[in-house]
């Protein structure tokens, strides 16, 4: 696109706002661009010379095209020198100056003003309040830190988190094609960089780090494509600490913190949310050279017993089997080792690597095409024979090129934690493709988000927004009506006002009855809620109770279901401003209160997801039957979690539906209380 | 101890199998002692020099005194050597040498002899099948690796883990003031070795290393002994892929892993668990560098909105509260700060700390010695504006030294997260006492540690060993009728075998009842226990059935609790055979089995450690009353973990008890059913 171009690959750029004093933006921008390939104009309008070489006043006084202009003025030359570069036909503008719309106020709406003169004369920009924007594959450099050289775009909200990324993928030999800093997202946002990103041929994996969505669904999208496009995504985010904060008005609002919304979005999204840039770093590795174990039996070759144990433990905190190995091929490892080295995995070679390393080698060849194991763990001090001598040091490195070469070859799942990971066994492990981690837990890690499931996304919320008939009530009887008339199974149940209409009605439903006064929320906390009554008598003393403590207008007595065998989930969705629709679902009332034990998916889903939802609840085994219970219908359950979903995203008029608890049975599944909150 | 001077401290050292050949221990160990200040005499029959130097035949040909003989021969000649060391006085032996003890079998025996004719001699051995020992206090380096200086004592099972460690700690600007590895633990022992590393005036930390506790009793209070004297145990180790295999015969089996267990013994022991050598550093860093912080109100100054956010969210899920300062507190920082920077907490210098680096040293001192803030969080690119040229360079260096003097004047709790860890400034703020981290999750996590409460040493054992009658039965009646004897509340019941004695008895007791067929185990598994019996019918009906279908040699019926308010506990306790008795507690029935919502503790427990653990649960919340329902007498549940925990001390041939359930109530707490099996 045209704004691609200019943005990542203009014929000229403009430094306005270049310096000589070295602690300004505009200095380390104009070093970092004289050094790159791409024609630099300086602008200055009080010097003639910045760091040796001229400048000129303002971009129009350059006469030729200058595609690109980074500006880094003081607040309050910004929209002359916005102007400036309009006028001389700037097509893409970088705002490296702060003080702008993140301060909120007159000076936003000033920022959104300059960004609609910046569009009508058919410019865009980029931040401002960013740190520049980089193109290791066209060789520009206008941003203000050493990137490494790679395949991965990165996309920043904050410039030291990138600077922070930028090492840690040096360190693991991996760098960068593009560098983008978001800055305040006044025009170009976050989608629309992901979007020019999986169009770029010299990008496999574009990073992300942002604080703040506008348009969480977009990015959703836009994730998707990068994901069919082979590009994955991993995002780096915040606000974990904010959702702690935040005052429930109900158990879904409490359960669904933006962190768990956000997960949700990268779940369906097929993206890789990280928790740190160390993650970030980590995923990549993993995304971009480990193919993923297709099941969980993981050999581990190391060097010592104690590395060997510590990735046992790290494998099996991760839900990987270090398996035992089958006779055969057990008596094949024994083959290559020395005496007292350990052929049972984890395979240990007892401090005995060094006599022969090209056991390394070997080893990695036979596991690696072997088809008992899922995933090749090597673990220890390879890389750190160097230090023992110059033989063993070229060793090792010849050992690195073989393994290299066996991975490639075979195709095999292979991970590599090395206790030296700077050293030149793990530079040519790297350089060759092989993932090589410093903390073996971070490699299981790894290997255990690389089996996740796929994308799960969900269906197009346009599909359901057929026109509805808005909802008017959220009281309980109005949504009870409402979810019932949608499919959604309750108990047998009538609103009564008057004793003639309270006896009418338990004539016409089975007991035990429940009786609720109509009160408009926490029925149960308020002590509104009356069960288990099982004759004339003591529904007539409960009715008499509750209007004589609570006075409610009217009543539901409802037919009670069997319970014994029940199961209580809660089941809500709700309307989250970022990310629209997100279903929650989890194991009811003090489970879910007490032990949080819920799941959380972005909507609307379909049956199956609801059912892997459920079934992937930590306490999901009490469906299936326990201790000679009956396993409940979790089928049921699902179809309920669906419909709920379908009628959020068709009711824009509803913020939150949740029916809690739902009480699954042997057979079907039964809402037995409603909350429905209106926008 | 003379033990502790021969071996760390020797006036001279043998290298027993010196050797020239670069792949071997032999080498390694010559060339590193020939570098130390310990005069050192190579022993090789084979040649007359190894690197260059004179060697000698046999230890015995050196003519004077060698206190410390380090072994690296082959198995099959290590007898040898130690004879010959042995009559020529050495005191200390070092055996290097593998395929000994750990091969197991016949030399398994052959080396307890060996160990067994050197302590004859008045000798003692460290190993075989270690890794060397090195005293940077005395200048003896027996060793193969490079190990930083400093004062932390190093005891590892393990050559490659301890060199892993070494590398993390030079990073951090740590070191060691001694190193042992363990290996075989032949003769001298972890407990030992801990021993005189707590009498070692150079040592201010003990880091441990260890896959096998010999005697974990002797472990624990050794480690007490190292706390009392203010030298902190942190310890590494490994078994928690095993613990996952182990088939289970109860629950409180499947529930005390191995790695549970050396959980309990490190609480009880005020020593840090590590699962990582990179968090075993990260303690080591807390212990050493960081004021363990007074509360969970911590201060953040970033240099960067991202890492702000970032230290905020890993606060915020280690417990922490980046709290809001009070309204002067606040002017104060804002006094401090650039115009576009955010005085709220998290402090943001919004990119700017360049124009005015000292900023970091200022909010520093006012922070830390603010009564509204427990602990301050520094982190960012501090360090880093060394790349944009000399001048901010020096000048954060120098605001480093600012702020090593405000941490030493202040005493407040501080620790920093730094992008550039090995940059000057970072060395500067290392060299000063404060704690640099790379990732600032490690730092929350670190942080937390250090809140952790102090050391719950459980009573000695031995009190407890007073002489008791022993228990010969391990069956349902015999350990009610034990335990029920030593205090535990259990309802009214009566073991029956005829129809009359049932009769009897029901009318003793009220109803409803309990019956249950007395079965060896599982009682309610295989539908031995019917509950709700309100009246002699359904008895009499339960009766019939049960002997019927299970035909058991007798019956116990039981007057039933009340359980409309009652919360199910786990309790159990089990004689590990490393650590002795640990007390397990949970919530009973579905939560422990599927949650697996437990607590340990090394045992016998008092009251007020007992009430700790129940009130730590997870989902404590239930025991307080929630959602109206009466909070229950944990004090009562706690009596009775506390007496279990001490019946199972007192009783040696017991191996475990267990009650589940245990009913809390809203006064006291009755145990419903046992299970108890002898050793």
């Amino acid at each position: 696109t045209p704004l691609t171009e200019a943005l990542f690959n203009p014929s000229s750029l403009a430094i306005v706002g270049a310096s000589d004093d070295p602690t300004k933006y505009g200095a380390w921008l104009a070093a970092r661009a004289l050094r790159g390939t791409i024609p630099v104009h300086l602008v200055n309008a009080a010097r003639s010379t910045v760091l040796g070489h001229p400048t000129v006043p303002t971009v129009s006084a350059v006469g030729g095209q200058v595609d690109l202009a980074v500006i880094a003025v003081r607040a309050d030359r910004f929209e002359e020198a916005v102007d400036d570069a309009l006028v001389s036909g700037v097509r893409a503008l970088v705002g490296i100056t702060a003080g702008l719309g993140e301060l909120g106020g007159g000076r936003l709406a000033h920022q959104a003003e300059v960004v609609e003169r910046i569009r009508r004369s058919g410019g865009r920009l980029l931040g401002p309040n960013c740190l520049g924007v980089l193109d290791h594959s066209t060789g520009l450099d206008a941003s203000v830190n050493d990137f490494p050289h790679g395949s991965i775009a990165l996309i920043s909200q904050s410039g030291n988190v990138a600077i922070d990324v930028g090492i840690r993928l040096a360190e693991a030999g991996l760098g960068l094609s593009r560098f983008a800093s978001l800055g305040n997202q006044a025009d170009i946002g976050l989608v629309e960089l992901i979007d020019s990103c999986v169009d770029h041929d010299q990008t496999q994996a574009i990073a992300v780090y942002c604080e703040g969505f506008i348009d969480g669904r977009a990015f959703v999208r836009s994730a998707i494509r990068a994901a069919q496009a082979g590009k994955p995504v991993v995002l780096l985010t915040v606000g974990r600490s904010a959702g702690s904060r935040r005052a429930a008005a109900s158990h879904t609002g409490a359960l669904t913190s933006p962190e768990a919304v956000v997960q949700a979005a990268c779940q369906a999204a097929g993206a890789q949310l990280a928790a740190s840039p160390a993650q970030m770093v980590d995923l990549l590795q993993g995304l971009l050279r480990i193919r993923p174990p297709a099941g969980r039996r993981v050999a581990v070759i190391s060097d010592g017993g104690g590395h060997g144990a510590l990735a046992s433990d790290a494998l099996a905190a991760r839900g990987f089997e270090v398996v035992p190995f089958g006779t055969e091929l057990r008596a094949q490892v024994a083959g290559m080792l020395p005496p007292h080295a350990t052929s049972a995995n984890p395979i240990d070679l007892a401090g005995a690597g060094e006599r022969d390393l090209d056991v390394f080698a070997r080893l990695s060849d036979l596991l690696g095409r072997s088809p008992e194991v899922d995933a090749v763990v090597l673990t220890g001090a390879l890389g750190g024979y160097h230090v023992y001598g110059p033989e063993l040091g070229a060793h090792e490195v010849h050992v690195a090129r073989e393994i290299v070469a066996i991975v490639a070859g075979s195709g095999s799942s292979y991970a590599a934690h090395l206790i030296f990971p700077q050293s030149p066994a793990a530079q040519v492990l790297q350089a060759g493709g092989i993932a090589v981690f410093r903390d073996v837990d971070a490699a299981a890690w790894v290997l255990d988000r690389l089996t996740r499931p796929d994308a799960s996304c969900p269906d197009d919320l346009s599909e359901a927004r057929l026109p509805q008939a808005p909802v008017s009530g959220g009281d309980y009887w109005s949504a009870r009506t409402f979810l019932e008339s949608a499919g959604i199974p309750f108990p047998k149940a009538a609103r009564v006002t008057t004793a003639a209409e309270l006896a009418r009605a338990s004539e016409q439903l089975d007991p035990p009855w429940a009786l609720k006064a109509l009160l408009d929320s926490h029925k149960s906390d308020r002590g509104g809620v009356v069960l288990g009554l099982a004759g004339p008598e003591p529904l007539q003393a409960a009715w008499q109770r509750l209007r004589a403590t609570l006075g409610p207008p009217s009543f539901s007595i409802e037919q009670m279901a069997d319970t014994e065998h029940a199961v209580e989930l809660i089941v809500g969705v709700r309307r989250d401003s970022t990310f629209d629709v997100v279903v929650l679902v989890g194991l009811g009332g003090l489970q879910t209160e007490v032990l949080r034990d819920t799941a959380l998916a972005l909507g609307p889903v379909d049956v199956p997801t609801a059912m892997r939802m459920i079934e992937g609840l930590r306490g999901a085994a009490i469906l299936g039957g326990f201790r000679g219970r009956p396993a409940v219908d979790v089928a049921a359950a699902a179809r309920i979690v669906s419909t709920l979903s379908w009628l959020l995203a068709a009711h824009p008029e509803i913020r939150e539906i949740e029916c809690n608890p739902v009480l699954v049975l042997p057979e079907g599944a039964i809402a037995v209380d409603a909350r429905m909150a209106l926008a």
